[in-house]
């Protein structure tokens, strides 16, 4: 997705540590417009699938599942919580992530009375690094008899595992641009074709 | 806002200790075509402030934000952060805050590249208890030197003190729903007029 590869040319910034900051149009202040672009290519990438449910992850990716959402006919959004709160029952689908970015392991939970057999679940976020938030949110959908037509996730970056794992176990991982290899010291960026 | 009243009526479930659910429809389950007319009626309600960016909390709110943010011509959203993250920047407003769902105090955060004294923002979020997330997101707005326009709130519970604690602040509340009270035992749900 070319316009998305040129935004992040010109507005991310590269961080040691592997760290792509693109927080000043994806994932802390969001740019709403560009959002609606990624939601209607996610659409053209996954119109026949007959999707019946978006999965996301708290917090950046509930905005991107939204405005999808949107792009699909408003079909509903279902995101995974990160730790047990009061007004959720018990009766929930569980999974173990180990998060990159913040370094600690935690749960995440979807209630099953949104989670159903019959549902053809799209995973949407916003990252993939290890692919542990996706391999959690497709153990829900598993749990729940339902079918996982796919991931679609705005940045991979492509030289960490994540990505590679998912397609060799057979899922259909969409990522609107794959990042190659990146450089803290020149701040070059270099996708994948 | 009648649909929305209507639709807590038919869905929501009332829980003992103040707990209303909504994760049917707001919060952890999302009807996407709801969010739009929520964005509408903020939108209706802001539309002659000249609002520049939508200021809201993770994670619940971040749906909400992005999608009213459609209604008023693709605005920026930040959203306040919960807990300092590996890619965060330490040039930060901080606030704390003490929730009602989860019992527990925490640090929300904006980088301050984000909100400007140029800014007119207006808050949006799900609910308004005690108001404590809209107190310290109104304490960012502050800090950055920037006005604050107003907060949307989805349902706000009128009988904890938030609501009337901001109004007599100053602040310019508008809550599509205000619950009077409500009841574990029967369900029942009253409404504000």
């Amino acid at each position: 997705m070319d316009l998305l590869k040129q935004r992040i040319k010109n507005d991310a910034v590269v961080k040691k540590g592997n760290v792509l900051k693109v927080d000043s149009f994806l994932n802390h202040q969001i740019d709403v417009r560009l959002y609606g672009e990624i939601g209607r290519e996610f659409y053209r990438l996954f119109q026949n699938e007959n999707v019946t449910k978006i999965l996301t992850i708290e917090a950046s990716g509930i905005g991107i599942a939204c405005i999808t959402a949107q792009a699909f006919g408003c079909i509903p959004v279902v995101f995974a919580k990160k730790s047990r709160s009061a007004n959720i029952s018990n009766d929930v689908y569980t999974s173990k992530v180990a998060s990159f970015t913040h370094g600690v392991d935690y749960d995440i939970m979807v209630s099953k009375e949104y989670l159903n057999s019959g549902d053809r679940v799209l995973i949407i976020d916003d990252f993939l690094a290890n692919g542990e938030a996706v391999k959690g949110l497709a153990s829900l959908v598993s749990q729940a008899g339902a079918v996982l037509v796919g991931a679609g996730i705005v940045i991979e970056k492509g030289f960490q595992p994540g990505g590679k794992e998912l397609r060799e176990s057979g899922i259909r991982l969409e990522s609107l641009a794959i990042v190659e290899s990146m450089d803290a010291e020149t701040g070059e960026i270099v996708f994948r074709d």
